[in-house]
Order: structure tokens, then C-alpha cells, then sequence
């Protein structure tokens, strides 16, 4: 992609309406504008990093066998009038109506409607369990939308709801997505706390908060040391909920049982959240299923959330420096910045063919073809964060090199051309 | 995919509310579900197709320059104010006001949030051209939604705008989707013929519809014969314009230029409506860069809308018969349905070995493992359409082959799994 063809409006100054890093380098670097208040429209960059969560988020609920829907944004409200949570869920529910006077709502989560889909088709035990998801745009009408898309009215969210025949079954749902959630966080290169919270609005008896370590995060949180290496081989509900990990309120030096060099202290952000709530869902909107003795049973439900939108600021807030954002290459817009750091026809024409090449062999590339100054294409560059820059410059001309930066560490290499596609190849 | 463990609710009856046969297939092959009036839920076989249409009109979108963006459903009322449209939209305009009583509205169109998100960014006539789209859910509140998705309430749509400093140039973009259009559509299987429209409610001076040709389509539409056999060295806007092609209204056999045996008479479904409107909204919305003279221009902008939701029924009245849908294969939610027919410990083994290799090499499989009567299987894999219908049975062990039917045609052929495993490697 050449920048001079692309849309990517960034911003000289600071921002003045953003308070936190995340916010204000998302609108710096191009990759949000606020519509109005709490509610953003998605920038070309900023829709490929989306997207990019979208696909890894779907890949890992997809390897558990669940199945992804798109339910409706608006909902008729007597779905909530059903399961009893139409009065209570408070201004926060954007509540309509439409032409004909009917009241809707524009879904804050979709209990209601997931159960509603259900109790229409699943009659039999046989048909259980069953787990659907979708990743959509929901609405919750804050008093104070602030923070960005850290805290927005409208916001991309996965959602999964689980049905099972029994409490183990339902306990083996919840058990499959928290290794998930902690699969789906690791693959985007970030550190996921999970602690077992309370379970809020929603209710329930089982809860598990997911924090992103960040030093700019919104709330304190302590945990064992243990989580900051974990594998695959650790991810077991039973094992990690025998370490320590709390949110600020629940700390208690005094009674905190591990001891100071086990536990470490920082700044998470929440951006998943599961409950097993049972048959509350089922009993009150009457989803039941013939159990293997011909007895009805109501099913045992979860429901399983992703901040996708808070996620793409989560991963910033957890991965920058003073200079920009530094993506992790598995979220990245761009997995190269290609720069033309003289403008002058000789490293032009190269810069266009490297262009070409990466672009043939599928490694996407962002190519800063601008005539502009090598030092704005460096700051900009270095602000919008794609992990790899490749600069094209005097020793591409004498040497025959072009110089290799890694966004994260500054690490810089020269390599030629053919070996620079390889690198890129082989990874 | 397994079938058991998949979300497939087929019914057996056909539903007594659908009036059309895409409503009533999508509903019969669980495709869709409906969450209230003009408002669905679309199951894990409708989001397939839905997302591969996605794909395929984003992929043409980019290919001539246009930038994924994602705008907010839901915006504030002042931008519609501002251009004059607000109080004009009536009763289709789902109006909603936040909790600070601020007056919103679902997003039918978003020509006014994409200008004043232009406007914020954009000031010099060297930023243009440019084109931004979107892939969406908009809301129009239909006095009396009905066939589907075809007309819903809630609904998926690819909206384009494009930005340019002056009408040669404006004209330039608009060719170009014309063309990305018509390449679109082919790529869908879909015979679809542009038209000369009244450019309605959004105002302007030049307009086309897209139609794609029915037998069960909405409107009679009648065209040179020409538009049946299009390759891509006749997309021109200049050249097929001359043809013939109108829609039902406007057609006058009196008068009609072309003979008879030259004049094609069908039906067809809109998919697709282009617009080029000049200076209407930068004008209302004091969009203007500065032009090569320094002088202030207000650029000349354009809209262009597919309806993606609604593609999915169009497809399905262009191709479906007597035992239900047959999907192109650029867009079929699975590419093979693969039967064990028999139901036996070694058709089972082969099956479950033949639905692992197919797997393994990407081609995208539902398998139907369920212990249901062959008769059935075939009957169901029939109603969803899948391109092609694999089945293991009695000939496989005897001589060693499964039967490959295409959907389509009706043909069949006895492969080896080698053969067949090749024959859809090869494509």
C-alpha cells in the first residue's frame, strides 16, 4: 500500500480531549476519529488492527467447536421483559422505539437473545451442548464515555453463550473457554491475568475476570510470578486458581498469602470476562430440553465476553514507547514500513520494486512513497508502529543494502534485497 | 465440519410466513432466524455466506483504491441537521435519544458522517482523490418488512463515498465502481445488469441500479441481449450504456428502440445503486480544499451501496430449484457435503479418514455424520446447496470409489479418493 494513496490522517499535536496513552496515540497515529461523544468511526488502520483481533479471536473459539451467529444490534424489549432485566439494567440500555411504538433496545449483551434462538430449535439432550458466539457491535449508553475506545458507548465485542445438559458439562464449557481466553491473549503477544471475580449484573456463581498487564492500566492488580511465563502446558482452570491474582479492592497485605517475592504488583485492564450463571436464562425464559429420561431439563448457561475494540487499545496501552505505538506482528496493520528515506529517482525506483516484491509474495507492506523528509517518515513511522521498518537509502545505493529496523527492540541490521525477502518468507 | 456437532436447524415444513422462495429456503435451511419483525439472527451457515460475500466486495473495493473503513451505526442527529436531510428522512430513520436526551439515530446512510469526517482531515486538492467504503449493518425502519432478508429492517450493506476535485475526475470514480460492480457480481455467479436510474432521495445527476436477473425476482426488467454474455473487455460504462435496459416502468414496447429478438425479458432483484451527486453534501457541510490556485473547492462526491444481506437472498432466487439452493461455489458456506450413506463401521471409518484429508488440505467440508437415513442426508444436503455432494456407500467397498455429485447439474461420476481429493486440489 502507498501511504500518498492511503487514508492516514495523523496529528502533529497531542490531542487535547485524551487522558491516557492508548487514546491519545490512536488518534495521533490515524487510526480513529470521534464521531461524537463515546462513539468513534474506525480509520483504515485502525479496521485492519480490528480485524486482525476479529480473525484470531474467531480462530480460537472456532478450535473449541463453537460456532459463530450474528444477532441483531436492535432487540425487541420484550425478550428482557421475559427474563426480568428490562427495568433493571438502568440507563445504560440505549432504549428505542420504533415507527409502530414497539420498544427495542439496541443489545447491550444478547442473553435474551441467544436463549430466545434456542429454546426455538433445541427440544433433545442429544443437541447439547452447544456453544454460539458472535463478534458485533453493541451499545451501552455511559454517563461519561471517556478513555477512547477503552471506554466507548458503541464497541466491538465478542460474546459466546454455552448450553449444557448438566453442571459438569457446564463446567467444562466454562473450563474449555478459559483456555481459550488465555490461548487467544497470548497469540496477540499479551500478558492475561485471569481472577475469579464476582459475577456483577449478570449473576451467577462462577466468574473470571481477564486482565491485560499494562503499566498504564486502569486498576492495580496483584498476582503470583507464576503467571508472567506461563505455556500451554499451564493452562488449567484448577491450577492457575490455585495462584494468587487479585484486583486492588480484594488486596490485602496483611492477609495476602504469598510472600513479597512471589507476588508482583502491577496495572491490568479487563478485557474478557466469563460467567456460569446456571439456569437463570433458561428457567425464566422456559428453554428446555428432553433429558435422557424423557424429563425436561433447563439447560446450564454461560456467557463468555472479549472487549475486541478496548482490546486493540489494551494491546497499545501495553505496548509503546515514547516515540508510538509498537504492534505485536500478530496484530499489526502492516507487518512492514517500507521507507524511502531520500526521495531521489534511483532510490525510488528501488523503493517501488521492493514494493512490488513483498507485495507479490503476500507480506504486507506499508510503503511511505511521500516527499517528505526522512525524519518525518522515521517519527511517523515509529508512531504508527508496524514492527518492521525498511529503509532504502545512501548504502542501498553503494552497498546494495537496505537497512532492517525492529520496531520493538531498535535492533538494526543491513541486509540486500533478496535476503530481506527471505527473512520475511521464512518467518 | 461435523453435522452432529454443528448449529444446522433445517425445518421441515416449509414456513408459513415466507412469501418468497429465498426467505423460505433460508429459513428451511437454517440459514436465518428471525429475532422480530424485519430483523434476523443469522445462523452459522448464513454467516458463512455472508462473510464470503463480504470478502469478495471488499477485495473488489480495494482493487480499485477504496479504504476499508468502519463508521458508527449509531450518529448524531446535528450532522443530518446540518446537511438539511434530517426532518426530509421521515418515518424510515429510526430515531433514538441518549440518556442526556441528546437526539441519535440508527445510521440508514452515513453520506453526512463520512463528509465530516473528510472535512476534518482533508483541505488540500492534493489529498484527492478519495474514496472510502464500508461494510455494515444500517437500520431503516420499513413501515411492513417482509420476504427476509430481502427487505428487513436490519440489514448489511457495503456503502462507498468517493471524493474528487472536479467532475472529469468524479467521473473517473464513478466508471470505476461501475466496473468493480459488474466484476462483483460475475465473481458471485450472478448475471447482473446495470441500469439508468432516477437518483431518488439522495439527489444528483447521474445514477445506475444493479439488478441481478430472477426468475422469482421482484420487478420485470427488460434489456439488450447483449448484457447476457459480458466479459470483462466490455465493462464500459461509454459501451453499455448504448445498450438497452429498463426496468419495468419505464419500458414502452412501442417505443422501445431494439427488436424483439434482441430485447430479453426477466426479472430482476436490485443489488446494487450508484450515485454521483456533486457538490450536495460538501456544499451543506462546508467541505472545501484549498484547489491548485489556492482557491477553495467544494469536492464533487459520490455513493455507491450493495446490499449485502439482501445478496444473499438475490442468490438464492438466481439459483436454487425444486429441492432448494444451489450456491455458487465463490460463495457457498462449505464447498463439499460429504455423506456417509450407509451408516456402517467402514463407511464410517472412511468417511471420518476422507473428511480429515479434505480438511487437512483446505477444502472446506460439512460432513454429514449423523445416524439419519440416507434418504434424508441426501434430501438435507440437497435444501442447503452445498457445490458438491461426496458419498460413501456401497461402492466404496466394493470398488473403492465415492460418488461426486454436482449440485448443479445433477452429474455424477464414481472417483477414487485420490481422484477425488486432486479434482478439488486442482481447482
Amino acid at each position: 500500500m502507498r501511504l500518498s494513496q492511503y487514508f492516514l490522517p495523523t496529528l502533529k499535536e497531542n490531542p487535547a480531549e485524551a487522558q491516557i496513552t492508548s487514546h491519545r496515540l490512536m488518534l495521533r497515529a490515524g487510526f480513529i476519529n470521534q464521531t461524537t461523544s463515546g462513539i468513534y468511526t474506525w480509520l483504515p488502520m485502525g479496521e485492519r488492527v480490528l480485524k486482525r483481533i476479529d480473525q484470531i479471536v474467531a480462530e480460537e473459539q472456532d478450535r473449541i467447536g463453537c460456532h459463530r451467529i450474528t444477532m441483531p444490534t436492535v432487540q425487541p424489549a420484550h425478550l428482557w421483559q421475559e427474563s426480568g432485566r428490562y427495568e433493571d439494567y438502568g440507563k445504560e440500555m440505549l432504549r428505542i422505539k420504533d415507527r409502530h411504538d414497539r420498544e427495542m433496545l439496541y443489545g447491550p449483551t444478547h442473553e435474551e437473545v441467544v436463549t430466545d434462538l434456542v429454546r426455538q430449535y433445541v427440544n433433545s439432550y442429544r443437541q447439547l451442548p452447544l456453544c454460539l458466539y458472535q463478534i458485533h457491535w453493541k451499545f451501552r449508553d455511559e454517563i461519561r464515555p471517556r478513555f477512547g475506545v477503552m471506554r466507548g458507548r458503541e464497541f466491538y465485542m465478542k460474546d459466546a453463550y454455552s448450553f449444557d445438559i448438566d453442571m459438569d458439562s457446564a463446567r467444562t464449557a466454562y473450563e474449555k473457554m478459559y483456555n481459550a481466553y488465555l490461548r487467544t491473549f497470548a497469540r496477540m503477544g499479551l500478558k492475561a491475568v485471569p481472577m475469579r471475580a464476582d459475577s456483577g449484573a449478570i449473576g451467577g456463581d462462577l466468574s473470571h475476570e481477564f486482565h491485560v498487564v499494562a503499566d498504564t492500566g486502569e486498576s492495580a492488580i496483584y498476582y503470583d510470578k507464576a503467571f508472567e511465563n506461563l505455556t500451554e502446558a499451564d493452562y488449567s482452570m484448577e491450577k492457575l486458581g490455585k495462584l494468587y491474582a487479585v484486583s486492588d479492592e480484594k488486596h490485602d497485605p496483611a492477609t495476602c498469602p504469598i510472600s513479597d517475592d512471589q507476588l508482583v504488583s502491577r496495572r491490568g485492564i479487563e478485557v474478557g470476562h466469563i460467567f456460569y450463571f446456571g439456569t437463570k436464562y433458561s428457567k425464566s425464559m422456559n428453554l428446555k430440553v428432553a433429558g435422557p429420561d424423557g424429563k425436561p431439563i433447563y439447560p446450564e448457561m454461560g456467557s463468555y465476553g472479549i472487549g475486541v475494540s478496548r482490546l486493540v487499545a489494551a494491546i497499545i496501552e501495553s505496548s509503546h514507547d515514547e516515540h508510538g505505538i509498537i504492534w505485536p506482528e500478530e496484530v499489526a496493520p502492516f507487518r512492514i514500513g517500507l521507507i524511502d528515506a531520500k526521495n531521489d529517482a534511483q532510490t525510488q525506483a528501488i523503493s517501488e520494486q521492493l514494493h512490488e516484491r513483498l507485495t507479490n509474495a503476500c507480506i504486507s507492506v506499508l510503503y511511505d512513497d511521500r516527499s517528505e523528509r526522512a525524519g518525518v517518515k522515521f517519527s511517523d513511522m515509529d508512531l504508527i508502529g508496524l514492527p518492521w521498518h525498511v529503509i532504502v537509502g545512501g548504502k542501498t545505493l553503494t552497498a546494495g543494502t537496505v537497512e532492517v529496523k525492529n520496531r520493538r527492540t531498535g535492533a538494526r541490521e543491513d541486509l540486500t534485497i533478496d535476503a530481506l525477502i527471505n527473512k520475511f518468507l521464512g518467518d
